[in-house]
């Protein structure tokens, strides 16, 4: 079984708090609560108005109050829209 | 009797609290009062701005504060828009 | 004389609180101030992003804020617009 | 001298609060204060985004709220846009 | 020099308070502070979206708290979006 | 090195205070505080939804509330949406 | 590994506080806190809507609430939209 975002969502797996260096980004002081960055899981079809360009296994930052967090089978999610993501790290 | 639905709105059966582990998703514990997936027993045509993607049966995700609750037959139900439903379980 | 409801708005008769259970509908405790089912009794013509679906004689659903209440020859109406009921019992 | 409302406005002599029973309206309980009848005595060319449906001479209803008053050689009128009026009486 | 509104505004000479009675209008009493008429001095030429009615010379009727307040060579103006402006008379 | 505003944006030197009665503009009581009048310094190339009607050396109008303020080789300047300029003197 | 902003956003490099003299622009006293002046290091592609203009290497003024802070490699950068880049410096 399988979650699949619809519209213009993603699913994303926040990088472990510990595991701040990856891709060297450190999040900052004022931010430091919540993991920034994540991996998409999952990505929704698109709208009229928004095509998708993030695909599954992107790497993402994102803003800290951005998204809905779920659990499945054991692991913390972020359900949000695409536009709630900053930038993909290449 | 059935209830249709108008516009682009979904009506959802939600999964009983007790029922946490259907397709292992569990709500995390911020968001414990309210159950958070349902199935779709019924939907809209659709408008011009939002072509319907959910059918009857689908599993879906939802926020817990997005819908209008209503009592049909002895059973509750959420009506709610289908741009408030998170995801669809496959 | 009728009133003709304009653009896209709908004039409902309201449900008697004491006739629940047509439909076999029943308001959740926390709505029961107010019927939250009712039937068509005129429509507008609607507008250029907004087409009529609802049609005189229709029994809705409504959210129980909706609408705009009006007495006319001893019985009490809502007028609402379209986009405000929820679904028709079929 | 006559005032011609712009674009979507319409101006609306209100039916005295006395005379209540035109058409056999009345007011609900919760607004007496006002009344909520009146008939169109001139109205605005319309917009590209807003076609004119009312006529001088419609007896219209509106909301308590609805409209700007202005007095006119003696007497008290309200200007409204065209989509603040309910219905016409026919 | 002169004042050239841009796009959808126009530029009114209120009328005095003391000459209240310029076709016959009477500024209604929870609106005595302010002038309600006025003379169009000056237009814009519109924009993609609202094409100009106003011309000068138009005696205007607007709301009481329309516009930016400004003087000019010892006259004290409004400049307000035609879309403020309620309505002509004629 | 000068100053590109983007899109719709235009930079604006104010008129000092002082040299309050260019064009006979006299600022009213309660905008005394700012002035309310400059000249364009430089203008953006407009957005597909707003085409640029300001040109260098315009003398202008605006709120004054209007713009961010910068100051650059010394002088003090407005960057705001041509939108929030009131009207050119001519 | 390098940030690639989504759709219409930038990557801005601030210019650190004690080099406020690049360009000859000066912080005005209210905004002493933060630099307004940086370097776009990364930009997005676009949307629909708005046609990236900036490029990487062009320096640029913002709004000093402008933007989302991110540490990468231990410099600090700003992520924003295009629109609430005001403009380059030339």
């Amino acid at each position: 079984m399988k979650i699949q975002p619809l519209a213009d969502r993603v699913l994303i797996l926040p990088a472990p708090a510990e595991e701040k260096t990856i891709g060297g980004i450190i999040i900052p002081d004022t931010a430091k609560e919540k993991p920034l960055q994540g991996q998409v899981v999952a990505a929704g079809n698109g709208t009229k108005d928004e095509e998708m360009i993030l695909k599954v296994g992107d790497q993402v930052l994102y803003g800290k109050y951005s998204g809905t967090e779920l659990e499945f089978e054991g692991e913390k999610y972020l359900m949000m829209r695409q536009s709630d993501v900053l930038a993909v790290l290449k």
